[in-house]
């Protein structure tokens, strides 16, 4: 639109055809030489060439047993009750472990198994047979034989066989080496650590890439961002291109925009193999090929700056690339199937990667879909797994199966204590209390809103939820919900802590905020929490008993999932009021006029509670809400009061 | 026995025990301190203390695309036909990924979804709806959150969520510092490049445990070998403990042999918690605590000697121990089924680790038991999985499934050809070239003679077979086999090469040995090869048609499995003269005495060759043998013709 001038994408290509097509155009044998290293530090190396034992091992016959050496074809009429005594030197000499076997035996005799008669005779009650207890030379090694192909990636095993084969230094081929370019004038040095002011943003891309190429084996640096200039961009390409880098990623600018340099740079010093990719997030991703001043084409890569989408670039199209020019197999995750706890619609036609939330509940994965903003990288680091949708899928529906490749250790999953439901910060020092156990147990905490959560305990997809549904009806909290939607599921309410609800409002409430009847004022902007939220259900309820239309409240359609993203949006001044827990308000120095007091409660199959079927991970945190030190920190926070806390919780009779 | 003293194994323990025996008695507090390290370094590191976000993320509301800022309820009449003019300043600001919103606009239009009219007008056909393309303050991370519980694994996301966070440095556990001391007489030091001689050992599981503890984070060092004397060990032991170290290892010593000190020097110090396991390999197994100079209990491990025993007590004993010191959840491989081609025969009330050769055969996994000596370490580098048989198990039994633990990555296992049958050097080459292609094979050669390869061919464990069985009904080679024992499959025969077998002796032939009468010598001290193998059904033949009875032979009844061991056994004189290929005698530089020459054909099921159901990885392989340069590489072994290599073989017709 505006006059500067725009890259037009390459047409995109899907994943797979991206890599190939820049595979087929590198040369490999330019890119990567050979290096001489000692055996002890080969372990993640990929050998240049075959290799060959030099010596055997066991070198000579060796005893592999304690005891004495003797000749097997002597000892044929000893049995039991029948012992034959041998003589020292003549028919036996003692051995140890590891001992050459003396010339002319061929045997040994287990210690326990030798009745010793006097300094120089020995009897024994079983004949021994030819080679028993004898480690033959060559049993492991054989000199000269092939220890390893050329190109295989060596483990920790691999240094004794190639030490006891007195191979004590190899040619291995070099690792990758890679210059990572931060690009941007609205980012800031990490290194400087800088406060960020609006539309700043902290450079940490390099960082995330940085850890994922080194866990590849790459030698990484990367040098202090550039400013967004194509004379920049294209100086540092060209510096990286002549210091022999095999990969030089450039960090944000490779997508279409006027100030995207990254591809425009790429031209000046070579070509663009691939720019576009059909996958969500990752899409504008970009693979080139620059000569140095030697004349050898280099891998250049754009990375998208959104860090979800750069991530995405690096695992899907750099990283392949950088396993064949390592010469190792194409690393590849571990997968899982999992139980989908929501629905994911998909766009046709492009690849889309879904991070989701994963834990075992009632021996099945129930995965949860985290958000899937490219900007977001707490959906990444909170993931257990990404599930992709291809290309010809519209979506996968709740409910279904469908394949996650695991990005935490498996054993996590099975140490996690899934969630789902309304949000307290209590939640978060149950799961830093639950770290602290001798086996740790993770809580994987989902945001719904109490409904959600009864949704969730409805599916069986969560241990537990959490929820705070007041019901006028009966003044009491929770268990009519549960009568109503959960009628044929049993169960147990357990309080985590009653506490404080009401406006949140800025530092000094100049605005001078007091109660429900202020929010129709014409210069107060509301912020509303979303559909099923106990604290939506709450206000409503406030609202109707003062008689006021929530069309009068300048703000009720703007919504948010968390008590901290309402009391954001007041510090930041986006909203002067919203309606949320204490802990919120004091968390972000916020004030606080409170509204009201409630219960929230954890709804617990009580399955879980007892019996065979007790989830020992749910009695670990009933046992860290009943403990006082737990209660302690809970009070710390403000706004809570504990004297129910851990407490089952029967529905009031009317 | 002798006089010396010996230990006496404490109860032996089952894994799971003495782990919990040691971790009760272990003050991890007193062992691992803290201390602060920089966020971008903090990949495989765990928290020491809960991290809370020190700025939101984003920071201000911010344009998620490119385009033009707009009010969103300004927007609403636009529709397709009816376009909407917007005015630049009052109604629209043109905005790039990651500005600002500028105050008073809520949503973003993508860029290609607005029309230019001039300098200051725009116009659109779709309306936006609030927040549309906006990423809002704390939609990523909402300053004071918690962003991790403590003892938080880090990975290479959580690298930039930190970053983002404002989060520079924190405070992490320290790692677990390991020092490990080799002791013996026998063993040589690795760092001087010896040359061992008979009953000397090249030290080399220290560099194994030294690899492994290092995959687990730990910091590890290791001192030249320690003498086997009681007050070396001690004095050696002693320093360690007053160095801080947290775990000491004493490689080798730790059973009950006379010269094993282990046990007497951690009595010296501290008291053993644990000696002897019940698990094969592993047993002697030690381990205990001693006081350093400060009072502070340290951990002690006395590993045994033997290279995959001492393996067996790092991963089973001391790795989870050191996963609990840092924090971390017990490391776990991934299982998988497998199905045995063997049956494993396993002692009861002990718990034996058995290593597996694995690849996958018609979509199931066959995995193929190695052999089970402490002593032979590439039974562990050969290794794809481990099975391990429960104390109370007799074993297990051909054709079932088992569990096995995974110990090279599961994508290898994709990538594997296996062949059983007969041996024969060029199989090496074959395994070297395959490891070549851009897409690399890892071939898995297990050698069971030529019968046995038919046997697993007829059972579908294998991909293809090694087989040389001469017929003298026929005079022709494998067909008259396949047609007696596989009729059901339909087999393909390939010619490998055709080589000269013949008698290896040694170098200058002394004995004057010249034909197969000479094996009836009294002065002559054969070696043979097992039952089944090729070159022994060729032998007999031989001695047939020479009319000599199989019991003139010396040494006829001592057995080996392949032609490098039969030429290592003439090379060091424990056999004057072996059957065997002329490549064996040339590798190790002996004489050879030419008796016949021989087709070694490949027999491949005819399915993987064609149609549907063909092997890619098979015709890989035959490519390969179809190539000139790999031809030459056969031809430069010495004792082979290629001019059948790769050529279909059918039966000859009498």
């Amino acid at each position: 639109m505006e006059n500067a001038k725009r890259n037009i994408y390459l047409k995109t290509l899907i994943i797979k055809e991206a890599v190939e097509n820049v595979r087929k155009e590198l040369n490999r044998e330019a890119l990567i030489k050979s290096e001489i290293i000692e055996s002890q530090n080969v372990v993640g190396r990929t050998n240049a060439e075959a290799i060959f034992a030099k010596y055997s091992s066991p070198t000579f016959h060796s005893a592999a047993m304690d005891g004495i050496a003797v000749t097997a074809n002597k000892t044929f009429v000893a049995r039991e009750g029948h012992p034959l005594v041998l003589e020292y030197g003549k028919d036996y000499l003692p051995v140890n472990t590891g001992n050459t076997m003396p010339d002319g035996f061929d045997s040994v005799i287990m210690i326990e198994q030798v009745v010793k008669i006097d300094e120089t005779k020995v009897s024994i009650e079983n004949p021994a047979f030819p080679w028993q207890h004898v480690r033959r030379i060559g049993e492991d090694i054989v000199a000269t034989e092939l220890l390893y192909p050329q190109n295989h990636r060596f483990s920790a095993y691999d240094v004794g066989v190639l030490l006891s084969a007195g191979i004590w230094e190899l040619k291995v081929w070099e690792p990758v080496k890679i210059r990572i370019i931060p690009t941007g004038d609205e980012i800031l040095d990490f290194t400087k650590r800088p406060e960020p002011k609006a539309g700043q943003v902290i450079e940490s891309n390099s960082q995330v890439l940085s850890a994922l190429a080194k866990a590849q084996g790459c030698i990484v640096e990367r040098i202090p961002p550039v400013p967004d200039t194509i004379e920049a961009v294209s100086k540092a390409l060209k510096e990286s291109l002549d210091a022999g880098i095999t990969l030089t990623i450039l960090c944000a600018g490779s997508s279409a925009g006027s100030k995207d340099f990254s591809r425009r740079a790429i031209e000046e010093h070579g070509r663009v193999i691939v720019h576009g990719i059909s996958a969500m997030p990752g899409k504008p991703a970009l693979l080139g090929l620059c000569k140095d001043n030697k004349g050898v084409e280099r891998l250049v890569a754009g990375a998208p700056g959104y860090p979800v989408s750069s991530i995405v670039a690096y695992e899907e199209l750099m990283s392949p690339l950088i396993s064949w020019l390592e010469r190792d197999f194409v690393a590849e995750r571990e997968s899982i199937d999992v139980e989908l706890t929501r629905s994911i619609p998909s766009k046709l036609g492009v690849e889309e990667f879904v991070r989701l939330s994963v834990g075992r509940v009632n021996n099945k994965f129930v995965a949860t879909p985290l958000g899937r903003g490219a900007g977001n990288l707490t959906t990444l680091s909170k993931a257990h797994a990404v599930t992709r949708l291809p290309l010809n899928s519209e979506g996968a529906e709740q409910g279904k199966l469908v394949k996650a490749t695991l990005v935490r250790p498996r054993v996590e999953l099975e140490s996690t204590l899934v969630c789902v439901g309304s949000h307290d910060n209590i939640l978060d020092l149950l799961a830093d209390e639950l770290m602290t156990l001798d086996k740790p147990i993770r809580l994987a905490s989902t945001h719904v809103g109490s409904m959600g959560g009864l949704t969730a305990l409805k599916n069986g997809s969560c241990h537990f939820a959490g929820t705070h549904l007041f019901d006028p009806e009966t003044s009491d909290f929770n268990h009519s919900f549960l009568k109503k939607y959960l009628p044929e599921k049993q169960i147990t309410l357990i309080n985590l802590a009653l506490r404080h609800q009401g406006f949140i409002v800025a530092k000094g409430n100049q605005k001078n905020i007091k109660d429900i009847h202020d929010l129709t004022r014409n210069d107060v902007k509301f912020i509303n929490r979303q559909r099923g939220a106990g604290t939506r259900i709450l206000l409503d309820y406030h609202l109707k008993q003062a008689k006021i239309d929530p069309k009068q409240v300048l703000g009720y359609d703007k919504e948010e999932f968390t008590h901290m993203t309402v009391a954001v949006n007041v510090l930041t001044g986006t909203a002067d009021c919203g309606l949320g827990i204490k802990a919120a308000a004091t968390a972000l120095g916020l004030d606080f006029i409170p509204l009201a007091i409630e219960r929230y409660d954890l709804a617990i199959p009580s399955e879980y509670l007892e019996g065979a079927t007790a989830e020992p991970k749910m009695l670990a945190l009933l046992d860290i809400i009943r403990s006082e030190s737990f209660l302690k920190r809970v009070e710390a926070l403000g706004g809570y009061e504990t004297k129910l806390s851990g407490q089952v919780q029967v529905a009031k009779t009317k």
